[in-house]
């Protein structure tokens, strides 16, 4: 039998209780030993919960009991989460954790700190949900160089422009419709910002170079500006808009961004819709792959943890490889220096603009000219060279978006 | 240093040989191990290969040599692979396989020979090529008990169907082209008449019951039936037609079919296409995952052979579990009790006909008459209720699919 702690009995936390409650037979039959929570530790008063003797609000009675061999940190956000994950390594606990936060911040040290101790720490959940992502691309594709990983890795914003996309709905309605669902928090910005996918793709890029890549350096743009305007113009065009977390080699650095891009309806990427996610990896021997699920959600996330306990348990006498370290020099090519081709919407649709178009950006650009708009798809350049030529053209840029 | 054997050279075997030399710095790294091959085992003339000096033609060199511990069986079919899988295991080495038809029919075996002998026999690339879903369902979600899989596990059929679902091309003419691009073997039974599929179904069947599930004992249909009058009346109900290996638990039993199916245009494997695969797995935690890639092709298969060489040498330490052993009575649901809704097509169209098959299979039906066929789809139902039914019209069956 192992005993084990959860710390943080919000959603993810109180479906991992769940998880382990319902699906105790599968379970111990795979990690091969009793799994049994011996603490819950939480703040807020659970006197009226089943098993109530379970809850501690001082956390160094977990810390400081030896059974304790795997904990489970399901808080979110950096504080306290942080401070009592290094307590728990620092007394040789294996930590598995769901807080994307946390990792992207603090991974580089919490792994070193593990390393150090001799245990682990486990992060599957805190990218993609229940979709296994972490996992696969550290296991599955290990014969392969990864080349690239891309993909919708934010429900809430997702859900707002499949409505926006399918159904017509502007931003700010699908926005208050994804409040009254609960897909989306009553202050949007980490979701609608692009912060939530920042600090996952900056998870997934930092586990492809080995070092630390801070999502913080990673230029990332929201969909608030996307309007039906580009969803129109984008279908014309024939590809959906999706906001995307993309990291690409590009020789020995790497393009990472977040931004509202085109895709191809004719991608898998394409036909992820509502709060689902959808993770494209790129290997250099396998081609790509791609995953899909659940990006969310109080069950699917809860067993992404279980999962990654079992695997503390049968790994136990495997030693623990940080997936990667601190952060040494700078990987990132700077975003004007990224190349790709552009969807661009002007706000003038006179002759001489659209000459003008044609003139800086060449003759073979698909253009549809529409309800007082110009909009047109680039070959590829870097961004640099395509906001020069646009300044070339005397017109207001309505929206700008990358094509995937 | 890890001195490996390579036994079968043909294209997933030198694949192996390919990945391992490109790869050779990740891959040392993910393994902690230089992996170094020792010998290749084929009999067929290699004395021009630029290492002609690995190749041996008496599988005993390698059986013999202690210093060989992980050999790689990339022969397919059943013999002589099936002979030297067990010499190899009974020397205590483990044994990595892509041979999808050597671990359908004597997998349980296998299995405990290598449990017996403190090694592991690994299996990955036998079912979805390059895509992991072995390594998925068995780790990322073992906290889950899941409920169904199914899916395009074959290519080639994969191609032929996106050739006429979406080219209007006939069967026979898919086929032929399919044989002229190398996707489809001369004799194109095995991939047309679903007997690839039926073997990789009863592998992820097994995995999911413990206890082996036989493949010759999987109700098997192919494609040949497939016409494009078929193909036209499901676009016109929305649907895409796929040749799909599934597995339900049904209480305590499994419904394992591989067959041609309706599948709804809006699901992710409607959007499988070419010779792609796309895999489904339902956990009761995480609900759906999706799994899509290259199903076949040297590097891809390659790089999850290799990828489980890797995981060997990692997990070293870590006793060897058998994912099934053999069956203990019959679990299957028998075909006929299966449940599913059915596409029919009848070769009649007076109204006659039209009236009798509402007053069988009650109003609410979708029904189209065109070109002298009235195709409809009826409500979910036992298969041979469905037949039960059918009997009481007065018409010739064209075709009768199920709807997944």
């Amino acid at each position: 039998m192992t005993k084990i702690a959860i710390i943080g009995f919000g959603v993810v936390g109180s479906g991992v209780y769940e998880v382990i409650r319902k699906n105790a037979g599968e379970i111990t039959e795979k990690a091969g030993t009793e799994i049994d929570i011996k603490y819950i530790l939480d703040i807020r008063d659970f006197s009226n919960h089943p098993e109530s003797n379970l809850f501690v609000n001082d956390v160094n009675i977990i810390a400081e009991d030896e059974e304790v061999s795997v904990v489970v940190e399901t808080m979110g956000g950096l504080e306290p989460a942080n401070t009592f994950s290094r307590l728990m390594l620092s007394k040789g606990k294996t930590v598995v954790t769901s807080n994307k936060e946390l990792v992207a911040t603090y991974g580089d040290e919490l792994f070193a700190l593990a390393s150090e101790n001799d245990c682990a720490y486990y992060y599957e959940a805190s990218v993609g949900g229940g979709i296994p992502i972490i996992r696969p691309m550290k296991n599955c594709l290990s014969a392969n160089r990864i080349e690239s990983v891309f993909g919708i890795l934010n429900g809430t914003t997702n859900y707002i422009l499949t409505r926006m996309f399918t159904d017509n709905v502007s931003f700010e309605s699908a926005l208050k419709e994804a409040q009254e669902k609960g897909y989306a928090e009553k202050d949007p910005t980490a979701d609608v910002d692009g912060f939530d996918t920042g600090k996952k793709i900056s998870i997934l890029s930092s586990m492809i170079n080995g070092e630390k890549i801070n999502h913080e350096d990673v230029h990332t743009e929201g969909i608030r500006g996307i309007t039906l305007i580009d969803t129109e113009f984008a279908q014309s065009f024939g590809y959906s808009i999706k906001l995307i977390g993309s990291c690409r080699r590009v020789d020995d650095k790497y393009s990472v961004v977040v931004a509202p891009m085109l895709v191809k309806k004719d991608s898998p990427l394409a036909g992820v819709n509502d709060v689902f996610n959808g993770i494209m990896v790129c290997g250099n021997m396998l081609g790509d792959a791609f995953f899909y699920g659940r990006g969310a959600g109080k069950l699917p996330t809860a067993s992404a943890v279980v999962a990654d306990v079992i695997d503390a348990l049968r790994s136990k006498d495997i030693s623990f490889k940080a997936p990667w370290t601190k952060a040494i020099g700078n990987v990132l090519v700077p975003y004007d220096k990224i190349e790709c081709a552009m969807y661009v919407c002007l706000k003038e649709t006179d002759d001489e603009t659209v000459a003008k178009v044609c003139q800086v950006f060449g003759n073979d650009l698909k253009i549809i000219v529409k309800d007082g708009y110009v909009a047109f798809i680039t070959g590829k350049d870097t961004i640099s060279a395509i906001d020069e030529k646009l300044s070339k053209i005397n017109a207001k840029v309505n929206n700008k978006l990358m094509i995937l």
